[in-house]
């Protein structure tokens, strides 16, 4: 494998809706190594999901320079792999209408492929506390969530795009989720780049958080190197070490853990029923 | 006014969806008084939603007794008030149609009555950021989860039922959303119900945690009285102390006050522009 092998790599890309006189994204580069979770933060209208629609193939992007997996991900794929290279799962899919219908969830997982995927499709089914039994139009928001995320993340991929699709989850749902994607980061080749505004959880999560501002990347942290906690302040300290960019968080209040200490023990209460 | 005054008063409640033989809610009791704000807690399916729609009287419930500011909230509503008693923001309203229609934000605002709450509709307009002139089928869906906020919270509520709409807000507008809604509890006697699976800065933020399980709330606990932070443990210890349930919760490592930090910095250097 080369060393500049990358599962993202962009080079000063800019790019604005058909139309548009402001561009949505400028002059934005990133490199996510394999085997790494990045965390995309940033405002609405920050360009966050513009950026994955953008890596996704979703656009077409003319000004700058897009590699996912060392592929432009707009020209088309025709490589019979079993693995495939971008799973991409945005608010565009959450609104999918097939949820929505009278159909049984193994009818579902088996129309895309679920006899190729066994053991993946029986852990995420588990996972996301999936009844393949169910039928669709009877389901809660957030049970047909945990479907559409079964049925998103079925096919192994390389890279995989996450525009905040765990909302509806609870805790708990969203804690296992988590943890899968750490599994599959580290034991199979593939990275995720997933962009939110829920961090409850997600600190220890993270190999990389990139801060995205007005379309552009202006601050990249490791995780491991360059954020550090304390129990000694409160807030946040940031501060230039030997003209690296270094951040000291103090640790918070958080009824977070509590919640998921509640949710998981009813969980366990539940199946034992 | 009396001394059983209460913003919510449920006892015994037990409510089962029509044609299903399992009740979503069963002897569930529930006291919130005014001038509070409490976080429901509890698992996808627990009756989170259901409770707040029984509660808005979108649900008729025939067994047990529900009364909201005094009255039934199911039973017509003829006060002339021009404070209404209850707002429920729930998933059903979030699908709303006419945020999609090629309308501006001003007309949307004027057709429900900004001018009779002009003030409050600058100040919501402004913790929202919605520009006024925006044109509703042109905003991403997070500016239009803002404008629907600025909408359903014009008019003064005595109580407030949110079920859950907060997912599409950056971590800056929420956290001046969950700042306005304590202003007005503290201001007006009024109080908020809010279920939610997202966590972040809410541990201050609440008088109450309401853990609900299987349709019935387990826990009720008092955020002063009953919970206590310590940065000598990890994760969460729970005991009785004379009788009383008390939770002591270590404080944790979090990316949220980072993520706060720096997007609260890129809104301020947008309005210096």
């Amino acid at each position: 494998m080369a060393s500049n092998d990358l599962a993202v790599e962009v080079h000063d890309l800019t790019y604005a809706f058909p139309g548009s006189k402001r561009s949505a994204i400028h002059d934005l580069s990133l490199s996510v190594e394999w085997n790494k979770k990045v965390l995309v933060v940033g405002n609405n209208g920050a360009g966050k999901s513009t950026l994955l629609k953008l890596l996704s193939g979703k656009h077409l992007c003319l000004g700058g320079n897009i590699k996912v997996g060392n592929k432009n991900p707009f020209a088309p794929n025709n490589d019979q792999e079993s693995v495939i290279l971008t799973t991409y799962l945005g608010t565009e899919w959450a609104s999918m209408a097939i949820v929505h219908r009278d159909i049984g969830v193994l009818e579902l997982l088996e129309s895309i492929g679920l006899s190729h995927y066994r053991a993946r499709g029986e852990e995420l089914v588990r996972i996301l506390e999936v009844d393949i039994n169910w039928r669709m139009f009877k389901l809660s928001d957030g049970q047909k969530r945990r479907v559409q995320l079964c049925m998103g993340l079925l096919k192994p991929f390389k890279v995989l795009l996450l525009d905040e699709v765990t909302v509806d989850l609870d805790v708990v749902a969203r804690d296992r989720l988590f943890q899968f994607l750490d599994r599959e980061t580290r034991d199979r080749q593939c990275s995720v780049v997933y962009a939110t505004h829920i961090f409850d959880g997600l600190a220890p999560w993270a190999d990389e958080i990139i801060h995205l501002q007005d379309g552009t990347i202006t601050r990249t942290l490791d995780y491991q190197r360059d954020i550090h906690f304390t129990k000694e302040i409160e807030g946040v300290q940031e501060r230039k070490d030997n003209g690296r960019h270094t951040v000291i968080l103090g640790y918070m209040k958080s009824l977070y853990p509590l919640a998921l200490h509640w949710l998981t023990r009813d969980q366990v209460e539940d199946q034992k029923l």
